[in-house]
């Protein structure tokens, strides 16, 4: 395993050119997306979605919103990562709904925790909220590129997007969604020269700090 | 590879218990340090450090600042996830200058990819610079843990923390530093009831939007 690993997060890049004729099918996808879903958020609460793109028109104009950037249109999806504008109490409502469906368990029972992560969500500003939504999201895009490789389907994550237009292209906001970060799915080119550059990391000392 | 994955990720639980006795060797904790530092980052910056931490006595304080809980002394280590507080043109220079001799280049033909990451920093305030950095680490977290998991080494990610303690007791403030997410890692506690509760999550139709 650690082999496998490794070799997969080294073959891993963020692909420059796709070859727009490999298309992932939803078997192939799907493993992706699962992982997504998989991942942790704090308290487990769903803070985003993930909206799967293939609509080539659609991806036309989001590119323009992309600093025509080809990877929006050339690979087989584009997801956009997106998180809820209300992380309120009825998210909270929501999610302790789903835990104890999901467990067994009396709603009842679960009250301590609901209001536990309702005080919590009082306790700060709108704008901390925001940021600490979009951060969960860096955690599933995290699981999302490590699974891809570990497919050998390749992925390029891209911050280099307008949020206020994807969103109103998308219909985003009528959603109560906000888009936080993207990434383009499917197969690099074999015209890709960048999948050849090496990985540039600092030395270890540099990135490390061990205190025994 | 699919099944592998997929039954790693659903193994993967915040762990509450660890075993204290259980400690990772060298060996055992790489792959999980070298999926982090393999992770992307925006542009490739360095942008975090990770602190790696053993000492027992060194955990107890952080644990008072960790609302006591028993996952930052128990676990086999503590790893905390910095940023750096300069990202500045200095930075950049420094992630050029790895370049220019990772890749056997001269520095003088990368002046324009350095160009466009300085103006890039310029061009936003302090505080989206120091939230953008923020979310860099938790593409880091999301590798850590999913590589913990494909191991078998089990995680717990944490935000209840107070980053400003955290950063004196270790003396990162010093070393131009600021924690942003820690995690305990080491193996669960034959004890940790909470490994048995199934994972919540809602329907897939409420965590995916498909756009054909």
């Amino acid at each position: 395993m650690k082999e496998t690993v490794n070799k997969a997060l080294l073959w891993r890049y963020a692909t420059k050119v796709f070859d727009p004729e490999k298309i992932l099918t939803k078997e192939e996808l799907h493993p992706v997306l699962d992982a997504m879903r998989l991942a942790p958020s704090a308290f487990g609460l769903p803070i985003w979605k993930a909206v799967v793109i293939t609509d080539k028109s659609l991806r036309t104009k989001l590119r323009a919103a992309a600093w025509n950037q080809p990877q929006v249109t050339d690979a087989s999806h584009l997801i956009v990562l997106a998180v809820r504008k209300h992380i309120d109490e009825k998210l909270v409502d929501a999610y302790i709904a789903q835990m104890a469906k999901t467990r067994n368990t009396d709603i009842e029972s679960l009250t301590g925790f609901g209001d536990m992560m309702k005080g919590f969500i009082r306790s700060k500003d709108a704008g901390w909220i925001r940021e600490w939504a979009a951060r969960q999201t860096y955690i599933a895009l995290g699981f999302a590129l490590e699974t891809a490789a570990l497919h050998q389907i390749d992925t390029c994550p891209m911050e280099g997007f307008d949020p206020k237009q994807f969103d109103e292209i998308l219909g985003l906001d009528a959603q109560g969604l906000e888009s936080k970060v993207i990434f383009a799915i499917g197969h690099r080119s074999n015209e890709d020269t960048s999948a050849l550059a090496a990985k540039v990391r600092l030395p270890d000392t540099e990135i490390f700090i061990g205190m025994n």
